[in-house]
C-alpha cells in the first residue's frame, strides 16, 4: 500500500471509531497485563532513575495505596530497589492524565469501541487540589482515592448499567458546541456525564449521604469527563495504528522527562525527545522555574483531533491559558495544516461548523515545520505540590525527525526486498 | 434630570441588579394580587375576544387544572363569559414563556434582587412536546403539570434551601461562555441549575422513584433555566423602570396578538402594535401559515441584554434558527447600536470578552431605524398543537413611534410646567 492509501485507511478507521463508556471496574481485574506488584505510568517507558518529581511522587502514593509499604520512605526504597514492576499505560490499552499512575486496586472507566472492538481504560478523575496525578500522596489524597475506588466506583458502575452506555463521540460533539475543547476545558462534557448518571445514582439503594456525596463530588469536578475522553481518544488513535506505510502520528505521550511518539506504520517503537516546559498562566506565587517538563497521556486528545486542535470551539479558554480568543481560532486553523481530515461529527460552530482537524501526518509536520499544539495542565516539579497552572506546549522536534528517518529506512528496505 | 442622566441611572440600576433564585412556592401564596378565580397571561393586557389560539388553549387548560370547570367546553364558556378574571403577568412581578399562563395552584420559582430588593416569579418549565404554554390541555398535559406542581416543586424548594440560593447573573455569565444565549439556547444554564440541585435531591428523604424521576425530568429539560432567567430579567428591567426622563425600553412582551412595550420614563402605560410572525426553521410538516404571531414574555431576556442580544455567544444556535455562525456575531454587533451599555459580567469570549449590549434606548431605535432582535419559539396558531419551530422576529415599529411621541409630549408639558 502506498503512503497516501495507507494514511487514508488509517484516518478512515480513526473517524469510524465509536468509543462508548460502558462500565467501571477494578484495574487489576480488567486492564490486560496488570498483575501482581505492578504499576502503570504516563508517557513512554522510563526508568526510576530518570523519572521527574511528580511521577515519583505518584508512584510512591500508589505503593502506599496498595499497602505494599507502610511509609513513603519504605515505598520509595521499594520502587528504587526494583520491588515493583513498571510499565507505561499505553502498553496496556490505558491512558492516564499527568503522572497517569494506575495501580491494581484503582477503579477504571471501561470504554469499548463499537466499530472496531477493543476495550480501553482510564482511572477516575480525582478533581483538583492535592491529587495523586500531580505527585501528591498525603493521607487526605489516599483517603479520597480510597473513597473514589471503593465507594463511588461501584455506584458509577451500577448507574451506567441502568442509564445505558454513553456514546463519547456524540457527547464530545455536543460539548464542542458548548465551549469545550475536551482537554483543558471540559465543563460541558463533565456536566453531560453528570446528567447521564445523576438520576440513576439518585434512585439507587445507597445510603442518602453516599448518594449526595457522590453527586457533590462528581458535580464539582469539571474534569470528570477528561479520563473517559482520553480512553476514547486512545480507542480512536489505536484504530489508526498499525497500518503499513502510514505516516499518521498514532501516539503522543509524555512521562515528565521524555516526550514520545509512535507512528502508525512503524509498529510499537517509541521515538522520544526531551519534554518541554509548558508556557501559560501560573497560579499566584509560582514561576516558570517551578514548572515540571510536560507530563501525561492527555495529549492523546490532540492526537485524536480535539484538545488544542479543537481550540476554536472553546474561546473562553483564552483566559485560562493566556492569549486572546483570536488565538483560539488560529490554533485550530494551524492544525488543519498538519492533519489529513476533518472529523464529520466534531463540528466547530464559529468556523462555519467545520470539523476538527484529525489525523496528524508526520510528513506534513516535516514539510510545514509546524509541530502539534498541546493544551496542558502544568505540574510543580517537586512531588506533592500539585498543579501550578494551565498552558500550551509543543513537542520537541527530534522524535519526528527520527521517525521520518525510520520511515525512509523502512521504505528503502522494502524496495530492496521487492 | 435630563435624558442622558436619567438613562445612565436606569442602566446603572439594571447592571447593578443581582437576582438570585431563592425558592419555589405556590403562585396563589406568593404572587402579589393573584387571588380567587384569576389567571395571569403573557404580554400586554388583552380581552378574551382578541386572544389567539394558543393563549385561549392555555387559559382553558388552566381552568381545568384549577378544577373551575369539568370540561374544555365548560372552561371556555366560563372564560368567555367573564367567570374568570385575567391580568397580564407583568402587572404582578411575573413573567411566563409563550402563553405564559399562571394559575394560583401552579408552583413558581421565586427570584429576589439582592441589590434593589423585590421578588419576581415564573412557573416551572414544562419541557417540550405537548405543553400548556403552547396551548395544549390534553389529560397528559395536565397530569404532567400536576406532577410538576405537587411533587417536583416541594422537592425543588427543599433542595434550594439546602444547596443555597443560586446567583443567576453569575450563572448566566458562565452559560454564555458555554454557548448559551439564555433565551432559545439554555443547554449549559439548565445543566448548571441541574447540578446545583441534584445532590440535594439525591440525598433527600423522598422515595427512590421520586428522586430518580425528578432528576430525569429536570435533566432532560434543556430549557429548565429559561423561566428562572426570565424572572431574573424581569428583576433587572424593573430596576431600570420608572426613572423620570429615561428613554430606556424597560418592558417588551407579546400576547400572541399584540406586541407591547413600556418605557422607563413613561410609567405603567403600554404601547402596542400587531405581533409579527417569526421567521425561522419549522419542524417537518408545518408551514408559515401554521405559525401564530409572536407570543410570550420571554422577550424580557432581550430587554435585559441577553437572548438575541448575546447571540454571538451561541454560534451553535445558527442551525436551530436558520442562518450562519457569522449571523450570530452580526446579531450582537447590531444590538450594540441601540443599547447604551455593555454588561460587565456577561462577557462574550469570541468578541474578545466584550460584554453583552444592555439598556435598549428608544431614542437610538428611532435614530438608527434598528429594531430589537428577538429569538423565539414558534407556536402553532391553533390551541393544543404546540411548538412548530424556532426562529427570529422583530417588534412592530408602531409602539416605538407612539412611545417617542409620548416622550416628546411629556417633555413639552414639563417645559410648560417649569
Amino acid at each position: 500500500m502506498n503512503r497516501d492509501a495507507a494514511n487514508r485507511t488509517a484516518v478512515e478507521r480513526m473517524i469510524a471509531s465509536r468509543p462508548h463508556l460502558v462500565s467501571v471496574a477494578r484495574a487489576g481485574e480488567v486492564v490486560p497485563g496488570l498483575a501482581g506488584r505492578m504499576l502503570l505510568h504516563a508517557g513512554p517507558p522510563i526508568s526510576w532513575e530518570r523519572m521527574s518529581g511528580p511521577l515519583r511522587g505518584a508512584l510512591t502514593g500508589a505503593v502506599l495505596l496498595e499497602q505494599w509499604a507502610e511509609s513513603a520512605t519504605a515505598a520509595t526504597e521499594l520502587l528504587a530497589g526494583g520491588g515493583v514492576r513498571f510499565d507505561c499505560c499505553h502498553h496496556h490499552a490505558t491512558v492516564g492524565p499527568m503522572a497517569g499512575v494506575v495501580a491494581p486496586s484503582m477503579a477504571v472507566w471501561i470504554v469499548e469501541d463499537r466499530t472496531h472492538g477493543g476495550r480501553f481504560f482510564s482511572t477516575l478523575n480525582e478533581g483538583s487540589g492535592k491529587v495523586l496525578r500531580f505527585g501528591a500522596y498525603a493521607p487526605e489524597v489516599l483517603e479520597k482515592l480510597h473513597w473514589l475506588n471503593e465507594t463511588l466506583a461501584p455506584l458509577l458502575a451500577r448507574a451506567l448499567a441502568q442509564a445505558g452506555e454513553l456514546d463519547l463521540v456524540a457527547t464530545l460533539a455536543q460539548a464542542l458546541q458548548m465551549g469545550d475543547e475536551g482537554h483543558s476545558r471540559n465543563q460541558a462534557g463533565s456536566l453531560l456525564l453528570f446528567r447521564h448518571l445523576a438520576s440513576a445514582i439518585a434512585g439507587s439503594g445507597a445510603p442518602a449521604a453516599t448518594r449526595q456525596r457522590a453527586l457533590s463530588v462528581l458535580g464539582a469536578n469539571w474534569l470528570a469527563i477528561l479520563n473517559p475522553l482520553m480512553a476514547a481518544a486512545k480507542a480512536i488513535t489505536q484504530a489508526g495504528h498499525g497500518i503499513a506505510g502510514s505516516t499518521i502520528v498514532s501516539t503522543m505521550a509524555r512521562n515528565g522527562t521524555d516526550f514520545g511518539i509512535r507512528i502508525s506504520g512503524l509498529g510499537e517503537r517509541w521515538f522520544t525527545g526531551p519534554a518541554r516546559i509548558p508556557q501559560g498562566v501560573l497560579y499566584p506565587g509560582f514561576s516558570e522555574a517551578d514548572a515540571n517538563p510536560d507530563i501525561g497521556d492527555s495529549v492523546i486528545t490532540e492526537t485524536a483531533g480535539f484538545g488544542a486542535f479543537a481550540m476554536a470551539a472553546a474561546p473562553a479558554i483564552a483566559e485560562l491559558v493566556g492569549g486572546t480568543s483570536e488565538d483560539t481560532l488560529a490554533s485550530t486553523r494551524e492544525m488543519y495544516e498538519i492533519c489529513l481530515a476533518e472529523h464529520p461529527e466534531w463540528r466547530i460552530p464559529i468556523l462555519g461548523f467545520r470539523g476538527t482537524p484529525i489525523g496528524i501526518d508526520l510528513q506534513r509536520i516535516m514539510e510545514t515545520g509546524i509541530l502539534p499544539r498541546i493544551n496542558t495542565g502544568i505540574a510543580h516539579r517537586e512531588a506533592g505540590i500539585g498543579q501550578i497552572g494551565f498552558g500550551l506546549v509543543r513537542p520537541p522536534l527530534e522524535p519526528f525527525h527520527e521517525a521520518m528517518a525510520a520511515m525512509a529506512a523502512m521504505a528503502a528496505s522494502a524496495q530492496h526486498g521487492a
